[in-house]
């Protein structure tokens, strides 16, 4: 498939549907990147976003080894790409807010996805801009965080309880990112055939399902007759 | 008073009314599990849920040796009960979706409360269904977690900062389970009768309270005067 | 500036522009209490409060030595202020209900900040109450916390992920606490004029990139135009 053709069939399933797919297909972390929210256009809505991902790498400001960009990341953005920002996990301070939303709509940009926080959260919800982050935050980058590499595969580590359990994600660029309310995941080029076909079997069964279980025929019973156990 | 009698009368008290009865009570928890909020059917509205416990255990999906249920445990909730879900604190993964929602509401259930995640969030508010959790996620069960038994006292564990200086809730299958967006509490069967006293003695000394401070006459004045303290 | 037209200015600069300013006064910490969020008048919306300190010390109820207050906290709020309470780190017990909502309404506080949690969240929002907190709760102050002393210097300790690399912030009495839904972030009442100066300056500059970068002129070269890098 063309990567439109899969955009628009692979934004019909839900980020939980997709990591069903995942799973099935013995993906450790079934894609998952926990404990990113949806901050705009609203906090709940029926909005999905799904684009290649346009990688980020931002390090401590601190850091005066890592490699330095030539140009501003937000201006090196793809059209149709969602930006996926991997900020180090102890920073308090914000790595996006309202210049950055104007400058990669103005690209053709779909949204951005934060590992971290951001702000100006009025600006993004004002110009509909799909933006998940970890929460918010009053601060700019400097001199908390900086910019340091773009397109570069980045490792998203899992934070807070249950880290040291659960496996980190890495996105290369390209990968399909998928987000909506239930949260972020990560769909690598490679399976995208796969997670589209095991998808499409799943919601068909789930379907079926859902169908008996509103019927009163019970879970048991009707995943027995659906998914066969 | 019989249980529908009681569940009329224990709903009309808010959370915090529940716990302030609970403190007098010496109960050292005031009955309150904390970090538990409100996802469905908003995740901010004057909805109370107050309905007895049917409790599920999860443990580990390594975890070979707990025992197994014969059935689904959504096929075995009760009518008008809640269910209440305790996941081992570490996971990243969701307990409770879509599915789970339409059987138990099939069963006449009233809603759920998990001390864990939940996904599918459009699904559960599409269909008006009370879901109190700690968060969202995109993964399902397997091989995450597993159910291992229904109908048995489960121990709450509390999270992140403060775990280790706030006592735990034991909740044993029947007690009450109030929850509203001010939070998640337990109020014991064998002390419900007293709860309902003290916490209408409660209400009307605060509606006094209340209307005096509006009045300007200070919280001091008014907290002596009706509170005698 | 009189203390009136000081928070008419102060207030037009949301809380990002403000610890931009104080960034570049290089107050290392840009005057912002991480985590604590608005949870009323709503979750979400342009409101922003703007107003002098008046702070309030909890110390854990079982803290016996620190000093007692001879009236209740709520009852010397001034006109005009916002009360800022600095609860102890640990508490999962909320230090701010509905009552004391009324009592600081009717003395003509502008809202409160609670590095902490709050309780009656439906009251506040009834009422248009502004509420900012880390969190929510059913239980009330006793006896888990108990105010210790109001108009003292309070210091607010970081929580969670790195706490240990951001530093705390110290509030004074009278210091001016502007929060919206970005955060919360405070600015001594030395460093007023040199904030509002230089947040003119910063939105007036903003004002500029914003357009040129809306109309496609690139982040980096509107920044270089703009701002000089």
């Amino acid at each position: 498939m063309s990567g439109i053709t899969t955009a628009s069939v692979l934004s019909t399933f839900s980020t939980c549907e997709i990591s069903d797919a995942l799973i099935k297909l013995k993906v450790a972390h079934g894609g998952y990147i926990p404990d990113i929210h949806m901050i705009s256009p609203t906090t709940s809505s029926d909005l999905r976003i799904c684009s290649p991902a346009y990688t980020v790498k931002m390090v401590p400001g601190s850091d005066t080894s890592s490699p330095k960009l030539t140009e501003h990341f937000v201006d090196t953005a793809p059209a149709g790409s969602v930006v996926v920002i991997d900020a180090p996990p102890e920073t308090k301070n914000a790595v996006w807010g309202g210049l950055m939303t104007a400058g990669v709509q103005a690209r053709g940009a779909t949204g951005v996805i934060i590992s971290g926080r951001c702000r100006d959260l009025a600006e993004h919800r004002a110009l509909g801009f799909p933006v998940f982050s970890r929460g918010h935050s009053t601060l700019g980058q400097s001199p908390f965080t900086r910019p340091s590499a773009v397109n570069v595969p980045v490792t998203i580590l899992p934070q807070g309880l249950g880290a040291d359990s659960f496996p980190p994600v890495t996105i290369h660029p390209g990968d399909w990112m998928v987000a909506d309310e239930d949260g972020v995941v990560c769909v690598p080029r490679s399976l995208e055939s796969q997670v589209i076909e095991l998808a499409t079997k799943g919601r068909a069964i789930d379907a079926l399902c859902m169908d008996d279980i509103k019927a009163g025929k019970g879970v048991q019973r009707s995943f027995k007759l659906h998914r066969g156990k």
